[in-house]
């Protein structure tokens, strides 16, 4: 039994709370400014609306203005917001640390300034006295929120330079129904989980033009995973990673649904770039930033001589022609089908 | 534009030669004593009904009694059969192949008998003075017959020793809705394109237990994809294969539909194999034999030292035990998910 702190009472960090809780550790559930009213909903009812779960009883409520108390006793901080808010939140949270504290982020995507991965982002704003000194440890895999929370068959794995601290967070999760494998390949796990946004959105523009087929989407399903194995190794990771749970395993839940895949496959039917956002209401879509990002990336990676873009990465280049070239999603998929 | 002989006018065997004939090439199609009736069709409609798609006029039929004639003037040899009948077909046309001649070959699975791979299969029926002089290719990847005869987009891999005889076929196959790739990997697609039936199998059991839920199937996509790298690698093949069109993407568009996860899909759901089996009207379920036969072709790796089943292939262990040792499918998903 663990004592836990889980920052951040949207979605996610609610369900991997009342999965901790579920298995018996301590959770102690902080939420942002905006996670006010859910907790206050939570409190009441015993259960979260939106995840269809209820609340064990080993959860303990803190709001926006309590994370001091929050992380009294705690040795495991769960970091559950979304990529914008990481850089904050990472520096609001940077006093409580010490360096027996082991920290878990679930948050995928590449910060939008720096191009720098979350755990990156979450290293930087340690306190000095803290840095190198605090094990981090990334959470990658297809995991969504409302099957975790009702305990549905789940696989994840941890990653950290810290190989001893992803086994003991690996334990701290591990049930009959939530299986975590351990990796050193941190940066892998980060790339794969930004980079599979953009694939996802080509599989939606395959979907969107060439309607219900397999043969395209079987061609993209297997690209993807190629070339994410190529970006991970010419960043020094492990192409082994883009094969296993973090690569393969979340870029087929992506490109399954959610929003990556709907926006692309509206490009795919004919909409232009705002049409489609308009018809999604201009919720984010993740890929989009992260193929602009990740197109920078791949350019300082090409740079040093480390990846080709046009022979390694022919798909992402056509993506990011589409949507940031205003190349059509015909011509795209035209040049990638031509590419060697 | 070259002369193609494609050996079997079942719907795998017509779609090809459509793709050829309509990417130029003169192509000559026999049909086994099955198939007479389908080519009495086709010759009287210039149509295939089952595949929608219309008959090009470079395409020659040729009846089962005509396979001499058939082979006149040709250079390439493309091999359409199921697999059963590999052995008996690859015999039959040994006086016709001569050095000069390529050899592709679509089939998938292994032998039942020898637990060979197909392509070690036509190498063994070649006559004496052309073994080891007749370049073997294998098409490997996610090809839907009847998207294919439709061209829709597609794409393959070509595997060889003979690197220059893949590129030679791959540039036949070209066009701007087909890609194809090379290899010299023959070993890996050959086992991709078997096993990958048998991880179908395990994808529908999950899906039938588990219900329209992702985090699972996400789980033995990634995991499935994993234990045919370690396979292949295994058997002196490359990881990389297993990352790619032949591996990935053919384990996709088969778990995505057909026999085997229709099938896994009922045990899942409680059917015994029996049960299930009537259902299907005893169709072909071909990861049933192919994970018989998997796990002999495993164990005696294993005995070589070459592989760890329980550490190496923990999901195809579960199905073997699922699919012929009697355990339920709830108990071998347990196990999978407990494993290391």
């Amino acid at each position: 039994m663990d004592n836990i702190v889980v920052i951040g009472a949207g979605v996610m960090g609610t369900a991997l709370a009342i999965h901790l809780g579920n298995n018996g550790h301590n959770v102690n559930l902080w939420g942002t400014e905006w996670d006010g009213e859910a907790i206050d909903q939570m409190k009441a009812t015993k259960m979260h609306k939106g995840l269809g779960a209820e609340i064990p009883d080993n959860i303990t409520f803190y709001y926006h203005d309590q994370m001091k108390e929050a992380f009294n006793h705690t040795k495991l901080i769960v970091i559950a917001v979304i990529s914008k808010g990481m850089e904050s939140i990472s520096n609001a949270i940077a006093p409580y640390v010490n360096e027996d504290h082991i920290i878990l982020s679930v948050t995928k995507g590449l910060d939008e300034n720096s191009l720098s991965t979350m755990s990156a982002v979450i290293e930087n704003s340690l306190l000095e006295k803290n840095k190198g000194k605090v094990a981090i440890v990334k959470l990658g895999g297809p995991i969504i929120a409302t099957e975790l929370a009702k305990a549905r068959y789940t696989e994840g794995i941890f990653a950290s330079k810290d190989i001893g601290a992803a086994k003991y967070v690996s334990n701290v999760f591990k049930s009959p129904k939530f299986k975590g494998g351990v990796t050193d390949d941190i940066l892998g796990v980060d790339l794969c989980a930004a980079f599979k946004n953009s694939y996802a959105i080509a599989m939606g523009i395959i979907e969107g033009l060439e309607g219900d087929t397999n043969n395209p989407k079987a061609a993209l399903m297997a690209r993807g995973t190629i070339e994410m194995a190529k970006i991970v190794e010419a960043y020094g990771g492990s192409k082994e990673t883009a094969l296993g749970i973090a690569g393969v395993g979340d870029y087929y839940v992506t490109a399954q649904g959610g929003r990556n895949g709907k926006f692309g496959s509206l490009l795919g039917q004919g909409k232009t770039i705002d049409e489609a956002m308009e018809i999604m209401d201009n919720q984010t879509v993740e890929g989009l930033p992260i193929t602009l990002n990740g197109y920078k990336f791949l350019q300082s990676l090409e740079e040093k001589g480390k990846i080709n873009i046009k022979k390694d990465t022919p798909l992402f280049l056509e993506l990011y022609n589409i949507l940031y070239k205003e190349k059509s999603v015909e011509e795209g998929i035209q040049s990638y089908w031509l590419s060697e």
